[in-house]
């Protein structure tokens, strides 16, 4: 097991150290079970109580947090960034050689670097350009014209279709699909007819997106997903979206057509969001919401309904609900009621 | 650059031109930022103020919106079907050549048309019959007894499980997986039996299908796609399900078990469908409303949530709809109490 | 037609025979459409109506039901799990061969049984481990340090991310993912950093897992979805997440990270249950609740918004709601308006 020296952790991160720096560390662990050898941190408030007994031989917290530690501390306004340094020296993921597994079906037009690993299986189209360091895990299938930008990986099974255009240092879960066709069909006479999808998508550098997640490729111009911006598993990005830089969306979350996410924001897990609107930077949507309107200004936004209530109670509540309408027309009625009646009686 | 004349793009359309129907169109382009050169299309009332300082060479609009257009115009009563023919003109999705890939493995006992295209990595099973003109993208895995009809696509990596019926001209994106089991399970003394899944899925013609969606196959009889239908991505379709011809339902929707839907029903994004309902003919459903009861006749029905609010007011409304019937209660006993005042003070 | 005798389809279950229990069976079909030759079951109260009319040639029911059944009965109180086990004579699964198919790419150092079936052009990592029975569909990928127990079947196209755990008699649907790294990223000065995901999978016995959904890997512990447990599709499992044995969820629910769900739970389809949080065993949990606190007892239990009604009353209602906050406060007053107007009329 290899072992390291606190202070080798976090050698050129910005951060104070308290107690012993030269401890040694063998693994990372959550504060509520950490054993003696290991780092743990704490970032969010739920896990505090934990602080006082944690038997981890050390501790990134932030300032505040530190006072009441009495362990080995690393104290830092960012502690689950400085975890994520610390955390990469105890990662296990395993190593591509690089290099063209045989069973791979390559277009004779594609160009690929030598440094690039593509895995068992995968066929790459037409004029493909996979640059260095690329990686393709098993059975990918990469259509005619894509371009993969340097060190970037894409796991198992993913599929991107003809004319995607990914940036460098991206990763890309398994199972997701890009540049599928957008959901675009117009109606005659009670028929649809598919409407032609000839935008493509375009991916920046140093995007995560998730595992089974989809992004149709634009009708007309295309789907673009800026620099930085993390995506989780099951998402589903409909045509003509655009996401801005460094915006981080949770799992199970739907962005239909044509709608402008900005810069910086987060959008909680299962969140739907319609069609044609506009999210200003900065706008943070809680999990679960259903947007149904433009949001111009930065802020925390929710709708729908969370919570956790019994049944028989939500079924009350929920009963009421289909009758809120009403329900405030007799509200106003008493207000009528009420301020007559308080005439009367003055009068 | 291929380029069109405008009349030549509209011939056999039941379309007025107005202004100069030799004008040379390159491309399509959205209103907003068309250039000269590109034709656009006007269906959605959010876009009608570009309509003035549009620099598209042409513009496909209905009568209405045409009065107020000095451009070029393609007149029509179903301008977005009007745009879909347009937009083909300038389609590249890349062709597919005939013949089976030397990686797929394809059990003798199957029939493959000649004018078939297997691509790389494809399984296919016993029986299975592949008929004229269908394409299998890489990685495809198709059970045994499947039968696919004419010009039927599927893209990479799509999975038909054993029994799938696919009619003609049909198309699945990426991903998509078909006639995995229904989720059937017996609860004895606390621990789940598998019921097996005896049915299949049959796919009509016409029907197109996103990435990433699921159906399952029936219980007992089949689950069934019929004619015309369209599916986006990420799509659940429970056992025994069936969809009605022409039906379209926008992506992240799920549908329970033997749930019935109509025919030419439009059923919005993130909607949640229970389980044994009946939605009539021509029902449209808005996007995120959680459907738990049968709609006998057409219309338009919600339930969910929408809209958009600060965090802050939202956990104060949110609170309060888990107080609703109290509330009610309470709006109930001031309605009594208003009664007796204005009794006794007429009285 | 394979024929059985009605009294050997139940043989060494629990129940009662009424009527002819030499009856030939060839089939099962639903009550609603049964015809003679065949056996049917009544568990759902929606279907009862059905009783007096239908055709079967044996039906299985509840003690209850069974007196008002005229035909020959199969009476159970589990009618449901008998019914498992008589369709099981009628299930045409196709059957797999044993054998490593030579598209496959296996690592020298795995160990695969030999009596374990690898479909075509799997992959398999290093020092994988494939028990007796295992059978994979083709284009499977599995990752290094994966182990697979005996008799476990997973579809095609399936991934399993390097040390994924699966126990014995699981089974896994197409399109599923699981292993992928949870969502885990440190934001400092507005840019995301991942944070390295440390932990892997454990599925545990007779697990069974739907289509295209996707169970991520711990950030320092394992993921864990014990014995028994029931996953439909398209469901997200967050990272360190961990499932009670014998819990069953239905298609299109998200779990977000670290929550806990207990044994025995039954969750509708499309819950969003968020991150943290605590769930008892014994928890039922309805369609389309949104659960955003613990569930410390058990019971039944929803959130969000069922039902049916036009989009116009809906409109109103959900305008009304977000003005519910503002409405309580209107009551309150009137509340205090009444209390004075009395106590005046009063003295």
């Amino acid at each position: 097991m290899q072992q390291y020296r606190l202070s080798d952790l976090v050698s050129g991160l910005d951060v104070t150290l308290k107690g012993d720096s030269d401890c040694l560390i063998s693994g990372v662990a959550p504060i509520q079970c950490a054993q003696p050898g290991s780092i743990t941190f704490l970032t969010n408030a739920l896990y505090r109580k934990h602080l006082a007994t944690t038997e981890a031989s050390a501790i990134i917290l932030t300032p505040d947090e530190a006072e009441k530690c009495a362990g080995n501390a690393v104290i830092s306004r960012d502690p689950y960034y400085v975890y994520a340094k610390v955390a990469a020296f105890f990662s296990e993921v395993p190593m591509h050689s690089s290099g063209i597994h045989p069973t791979a079906v390559i277009d004779a037009t594609a160009e690929v670097d030598q440094s690039a690993s593509i895995g068992p299986h995968c066929t790459i189209g037409k004029r493909v350009k996979i640059a260095a360091g690329v990686v393709l895990g098993p059975n990918c299938a990469i259509g005619d014209d894509v371009h993969i930008g340097e060190s970037t990986h894409l796991d198992a099974n993913v599929v991107l279709y003809y004319k995607t255009n990914v940036g460098q240092r991206t990763h890309i879960a398994s199972g997701t699909v890009i540049g599928g066709d957008g959901f675009g069909f117009a109606n005659k006479s009670g028929v649809w007819h598919k409407v032609p999808q000839l935008g493509a998508v375009e991916i920046g550098h140093d995007v995560d997106i998730g595992a089974n997640t989809t992004i149709d490729r634009g009708a007309v111009e295309n789907t673009i997903i800026e620099d930085g911006v993390k995506l989780d598993n099951l998402i589903q990005i409909g045509h003509n979206v655009r996401i801005g830089a460094h915006t981080i969306i949770a799992g199970c979350t739907g962005v239909a057509g044509s709608t402008v996410i900005g810069r910086h924001c987060m959008i909680g897990g299962a969140a739907m969001i319609a069609g044609h609107l506009t999210i200003a930077d900065q706008v943070m949507i809680t999990g679960g919401a259903g947007i149904t309107k433009s949001i111009p200004e930065p802020g925390v936004y929710s709708t729908g309904l969370g919570g956790v209530v019994t049944n028989l109670e939500f079924r009350k509540n929920n009963a009421r609900f289909h009758r809120l309408d009403n329900f405030m027309q007799r509200v106003k009625a008493l207000e009528a009621a009420v301020k007559q009646l308080t005439e009367r009686q003055e009068s």
